[in-house]
């Protein structure tokens, strides 16, 4: 039997597109609560408090929204290279570039439904400036109470018109492991929620059910405690961000979630796993039934329409390839 | 540059000893809210709700209080192996045993201070009963609230005459890795927290003061909220369970804390770490001087005195080999 | 003009109705986490473990659910009389009566919807017998955080046909103030929040939309934070309470709430108002319009549709006097 | 026997002296969250986000610190002019002022240490600006988030020689009802907590150690949720100001507290109660003993020593009358 894999440390950053690039930033600035770290011609690049790499999130001015790739960091150089090298036999690869603002050089690659995935180990540290340094040196910038205030990148969520083929994508190229998933009852995978480590799942992909391609579903950040996405919820309310659903208790993997929509449109979380860990190296997928699902979230709240139709790109402006 | 050790997966279980063990029995059972899952000759073993193996906690009754042995469990039989290699290599082995109704064999080690380790990949899963089985099916056991209800096994805390010892043999011998550390004015280490894996330490070491060896500091359950440990410190209030020190915020590690002694002595934390993991797969070791530790814990709390002198078992009883 | 009146100091107790004694009592006691104080031929008395009195939920054995009856304590013998004195001018009383377990000599009266109201000084203090004193003096009873283990009666909420005829009879006959309330389009008032002291409320009235009177909407019992409604959520959802809606914040009140149906059918809500007091003397009624409340709760939830029919008794039971 | 009185609805507001006005103004607006309502020659008006009035904290430059006054608002013009026929007959009144930006006519007199206080009905409501207008209309200003954002005026604490003088003074002449105390040894009362409604406490007097009169121990604001006690440790942690003691809970009424000092030196109070109300008309006095105080706070944390010393003004300073 094959050892677990190790070479992917963590998810590193997630690119969002957005057509209204003053609008997001402030969003994400004065009342998501991240810090700008930099900026280049066409990119924002901005971190939570507590996230140790230059930033999380490169927000980028488009003419539409959604992602434009989502990156993991490598346990170290030569776990990269082979990464690299099981990825190009795959023949989902498309090359290296030469990385930007946060990291240095990178590997990109596809998604078999589109996503551009990059896969790095050399990276930038967020080193905090004076009036940023925080008073316990254990963490990378001071708490500064803006707005929600998430204190470091969780995961995202990605549509996809074929999960299944998204697992073995998943588990061959990152060496991911599949925590939770949904089978539904046409035999298909409804949804499929992945882990490098010890994290419940750092991406999620679920069915896309528009005919479209590489959408992209949200983006998740975590704060410490359930009252901070309470508190969120008022934050929210008072800033006129629309709030799609929450808070409440995810059933799968248990997180207690509050989704909204930037100004742009694109859906972002907030959320707290409680103690929640996968520290089985040989967790074995929980797998919920289309019928479990029907009950709706943890404590029986409906999950949303718009949570299975409301993707980025809206669906006019999907690039179909 | 060498690659880091995912030998090892994580911390499995702690045995500790009692000369009390029907009080700490039910101590463990009724207030901190741990589960039987079973009982040979001398030992009871405990789980709480969302650890998915039969036991983390196995309590046995002896003359004394104190540590039994501390056992972690590999990523894999491969992985046992190869830490079973280095660690005779290093001269500190003590050899295979049979495992005991929670798992299967185990090679057993010491540590420099003389503290039993062991290291398994063999393992018994946790089955729930029909009375315990959770509504949602990807946590262990139903959510029972009994008492402090705590969610799973989260560290141990031991002392050692030489943390640079420590220091040496958990990094060779299980491929941890430090996250923080005391630097003393005298040169010696202070105390060392490792892990090895996201979780920010799984163990730590602190200096002995008395003139003993392998002994014991406390063991640490995690709760999903700090909500949770500030209910504990009522649920222990109302049944005379004397409280240490906490609720409080350590400085190291940021973890907000609250330690009592349970009814043979033997220090036991509650605790909950909010959001923060160590994902960086190089992360710099935190190194705290003897000056910024005099400030005490996070929000000014003097480090209570016993702190520094109670471990189990007490010094005369203290097995001095 | 005149003074406010502070004759009625606080909601006493609720009696509710049950065809299924048994079922409800172990739902109040080991779910709801309320202590019996004692019990008579036909009820069983309950109170939380911060109520002084010696109950605040009579529970009556029935061929039906809904109300009993409803109780508030006077400041004073004094203000009970001039309380009477008024009711009877008003021509709703009912006469005097004995009282139970409980509490001494009490008037009761009845609402214009028929709902029997109850009010009292002389009353029973609870005395904490041997393993229930409390560790500190000022609470009534040891936290045993037994359940949901909730704190204190705070308020019910009952049905009526028409709230124009409840406001009046409230205000005059009870002294209650009005906090909130709901201006239907069509000149009705659809719901209106009542408070004798300084809660938001202590009994609310909404709109009955059945051929129906006096019927119970439900009861609601008050916890110290959020973070107990969120774990009292976990409880009910490992003991197979139907959840019908919640957790989520009110807009109205402003209250965190959630609401489960007692095995019988009353509908039992857990809540908590965080800091809110009504302290202002000549607070001004909040008025919400109809366009207003379609927005839902107040971080958008939907008002679930079955919070505006179910009531108890159901409707084919309910006593149509 | 006599029945409660019920003439003073709640304390107003606290004026608070500052030698370093700007650095206190700062404090109080960008970490503790209050907002500026308006300002005059000598004084800065603040309140926060749920205070229903113009200002509850009047913020005046002085060359010292401490206790400006302290002002109640009565239940009615009529209740207060009961008030002052008592006030008077009692002999420490001191006279009608004009009031100030914040409320209308108020009359002016000492308690036995020579603290001034006041009484008035006639109020400026604050009406919140464009800008400042919540999302939900039954709260006064929009939850802004701002540093620790606290809710309401709580309560305060005044030092005094003689608490039992104090005690008879309070009762007489505001109609407070003592809800619980410290009785010395020695016979005398060491501290001693008053309301005027369901609050706990509004005001709370204990033992002036030092040879000085009038002084204050310190001011407290209310959060909504002990979460909130514990993040606005971090907050204060971050800008630097000088926390005293906790977050932890109090044995005497149950309140989950946090202490600093403002940049001028007064202490102020972060703190949360729970569900706790004293509802009770005929509540009794809670009597705590000097042993049952040695046991420290709820949690065994020990009062620290500062807190039986600490006043502003400095004794110095202080102004002996």
């Amino acid at each position: 039997m094959s050892e677990p894999c190790f070479d992917v440390a963590h998810l590193g950053h997630v690119e969002m597109l957005t057509d209204k690039p003053e609008e997001t930033l402030d969003f994400f600035v004065n009342v998501y609560g991240l810090t700008e770290s930099g900026r280049d011609d066409t990119s924002i690049y901005l971190r939570a408090w507590d996230d140790y790499e230059f930033h999380t999130l490169k927000l980028t001015a488009s003419d539409t929204t959604g992602l434009g790739h989502v990156a993991y960091r490598a346990s170290s150089q030569a776990a990269l290279e082979r990464r690299v090298a099981v990825i190009e036999s795959m023949g989902c690869g498309i090359g290296w570039v030469d990385g930007d603002l946060g990291h240095g050089r990178a590997y990109r690659f596809k998604s078999p439904d589109g996503h551009v995935f990059e896969l790095y180990y050399d990276t930038k540290r967020y080193e905090a400036p004076e009036g940023e340094k925080p008073a316990l040196k254990n963490i990378a910038q001071r708490y500064h109470g803006r707005g929600v205030a998430v204190r470091r990148l969780d995961h995202l969520n990605l549509l996809a018109a074929d999960v299944s083929a998204i697992r073995d994508f998943m588990v061959q190229a990152l060496g991911s492991r599949v925590t939770e998933m949904i089978q539904l009852n046409n035999g298909r995978i409804g949804g499929c929620w992945f882990t490098v480590n010890n994290k419940g799942y750092d991406v999620a992909f679920t069915e896309e059910h528009a005919n479209a391609h590489a959408r992209f579903h949200h983006v998740t950040y975590a704060v410490d405690q359930r009252e901070d996405v309470l508190r969120a919820a008022d934050i929210f309310l008072e800033h006129g961000v629309f709030i799609e659903t929450g808070p409440h208790k995810h059933a799968i993997q248990g997180t207690f979630f509050l989704y909204v929509y930037e100004p742009a449109g694109n859906r972002v979380e907030v959320a707290n796993a409680g103690a929640r860990l996968i520290l089985a190296p040989d967790w074995e997928p929980v797998v919920w039934t289309e019928e479990e699902r029907k009950k709706g979230q943890a404590w029986g709240l409906k999950t949303i329409e718009s949570f299975h139709t409301h993707g980025t790109p809206p669906i006019g402006e999907t690039i179909i390839e």
